[in-house]
């Protein structure tokens, strides 16, 4: 049961959105640039799947399961990952997954941002610059997994719900894929 | 020395948000509502210097210095704590500190969430009640805590540069009470 009386009905970080509409507006908007560089990040070495790859490896580090599943979904919609295989491999073992040896080592900067800013070191700095990572990647990289300590613990820090249902997950993918992060309700299922 | 090269003589985040303005619009757009209670916050219980203060709490935890100083100095100014004493005793022992017993509990929650989201419990959430603390106090305790373990990991995650000199992070903290967080110049001394 969530901490504090939330909008019914509203799974993960939906339900807090729908309470606090005034914080979920710069909310979404900094997923928005941070997540889909189509409209944003002209500059950006990296696709939607990678940033989507960053955020849902952050989220597993910090345990929180409706923020590594639905960017989880996302990511598998953009990779075109269709059983979820490369995400599963990316949380258990970026090391050994399919992505490209500068991804890998920006998720090594993503794990040490999880554990704290001071973890980050100029040697995962240099690695990643030596397999063709720019500043602006090495920001976005920081930044994103540093905006997903933030969301993961105000979705568990309030203790809300979420859904098990992996076609719930896959739905809202193809839809935030197509539309951006809102917390408008058009992209969710008309049944649930 | 800072992990990607930023605009020289910027401390702290404001480095990286000229590096990055498109994510310094919903940054700064979060903790103006989060924050600054009097434009947006109309159902808040919790005034500006009791916000600043969980950001400072957070921060300390976090061991960033450049957030714990600026926000301590901003709490301080809200709270007409001239020697910045009340905002110490906040950082080094809360339970002992000159803050109402709501404050604390809340401040206990917000250590929580530093920690992790799940670390956050049932007790703690009815103990923060039982002072008179709101869905909304709670609400806002959660995100604003979740929100420096963001902002803190973003300027220790980039080696960011902070000053020592209280007397900066005094006049920035007036001018931050004045015309809010914006990544715009106007109101950092001219002289620096």
């Amino acid at each position: 049961m969530p901490h504090i009386e939330l909008p019914a009905g509203l799974p993960g970080i939906r339900g807090p959105m729908a309470f606090s509409p005034e914080t979920a507006r710069p909310l979404n908007g900094l997923v928005n640039v941070l997540l889909r560089t189509n409209a944003n990040r002209p500059e950006s070495g990296l696709t939607e799947g990678e940033r989507e790859l960053i955020a849902t490896y952050v989220s597993s580090l910090n345990d929180c399961f409706f923020c590594q599943t639905i960017h989880g979904a996302v990511a598998s919609h953009h990779l075109g990952d269709e059983d979820w295989s490369l995400v599963q491999s990316v949380k258990c073992d970026p090391a050994s997954a399919a992505i490209s040896p500068k991804l890998k080592a920006l998720l090594t900067i993503a794990g040490s941002v999880q554990q704290g800013g001071k973890s980050v070191t100029p040697e995962q700095v240099e690695a990643a610059r030596a397999e063709g990572a720019t500043d602006h990647d090495i920001h976005d990289t920081v930044l994103i997994a540093a905006a997903f300590c933030m969301f993961n613990r105000y979705v568990d820090g309030l203790a809300t719900w979420a859904p098990e249902d992996a076609s719930l997950y896959r739905y809202r993918a193809q839809k935030v894929a197509e539309y951006g992060y809102t917390h408008e309700d058009h992209y969710m299922p008309p049944a649930h």
